[in-house]
């Protein structure tokens, strides 16, 4: 387990970098353009992920570790980022975005958690009883779903262009998951 | 056309970058899983791009300046890359990914593509005629097919470490299309 937090502080840390080379200064079709009404664009997954920064990931992690199963996590906003993001360029976005990661990335470290700290527990508003280690593995893994995501939607903006080679490109096939 | 020609020239020259952020020294948990039998890590998926680099895309664009539609295109070899990569580490993959990804964008600009020229033809085996636009398109999406697949394999290596946040991850619903 403790194998486990090692291999998602180092993921974790490779994300805004990731974003970094893939998005910024790219044109406007692969970064503005989204899947169709309702749907996130790259840029606004960029700013989805600044408000998991602030409102998600260590606020949890903290709430585990002062409150356990006592007190329950307040709700995820899914919208939450709309309002908070509103106005920011995608370069703004992507430097706030490895701002705070990275001040996150260091409060985590801080805490010098031990192998007994990952097990311990808080209270999910839909899921009761959750560990710490399942939290810190859903924040890697919900950066992978996004990358996951941006993949697609830049893809479907090529969806005509291809020609007959759609039916190849297996990212093309992918109708989503939700909206990640 | 020429807008979509230099949007896809960005994105190809950005992809090696991602990779190399992404994956160069991170644990072999992330990177050399797979997700089952005949199924590719994001360790053969950097091989499978090298090999697509010296076998499929430069070569194609040359035959279809060349000889048009009187010509058919070699077929690609899907596990090409399991000789050719075979003894090389990671780090070396992904060097060899940036290195002849830059020499075939050096190579690509060096021929001066005019508006008709996109509209060239080729043939494809399985296709019959295609565009020269849409053998460019397909290379820039192909880029983002795989980035599609390394996030979903990474995210498979958690799926039962994130606990019941699984049913929240998009990624870990994407069951995959063909194999990327």
């Amino acid at each position: 387990m403790e194998q486990k937090l090692q291999e998602s502080l180092a993921l974790l840390a490779r994300t805004p970098g990731v974003l970094d080379v893939l998005l910024r200064d790219l044109q406007e079709t692969w970064t503005l353009q989204n899947e169709g009404e309702n749907t996130w664009s790259a840029f606004d997954v960029v700013g989805h992920l600044i408000h998991c920064e602030r409102a998600d990931w260590m606020p949890r992690v903290k709430m585990i570790l002062q409150f356990g199963e006592s007190q329950t996590f307040a709700p995820f906003d899914r919208w939450g980022h709309l309002q908070e993001s509103r106005g920011k360029s995608l370069g703004q976005r992507l430097d706030e975005f490895g701002r705070l990661r990275s001040e996150n990335l260091s409060e985590l470290r801080s805490l010098n958690l031990r192998p007994e700290d990952l097990d311990r527990r808080g209270r999910h508003p839909a899921f009761g009883p959750v560990t710490l280690s399942a939290l810190l593995a859903t924040w890697a893994t919900h950066d992978l779903t996004h990358l996951h995501q941006i993949s697609r939607v830049m893809a479907h903006q090529y969806r005509e262009a291809v020609g007959p080679w759609s039916v190849y490109l297996g990212v093309l096939k992918c109708a989503g998951h939700s909206s990640s």
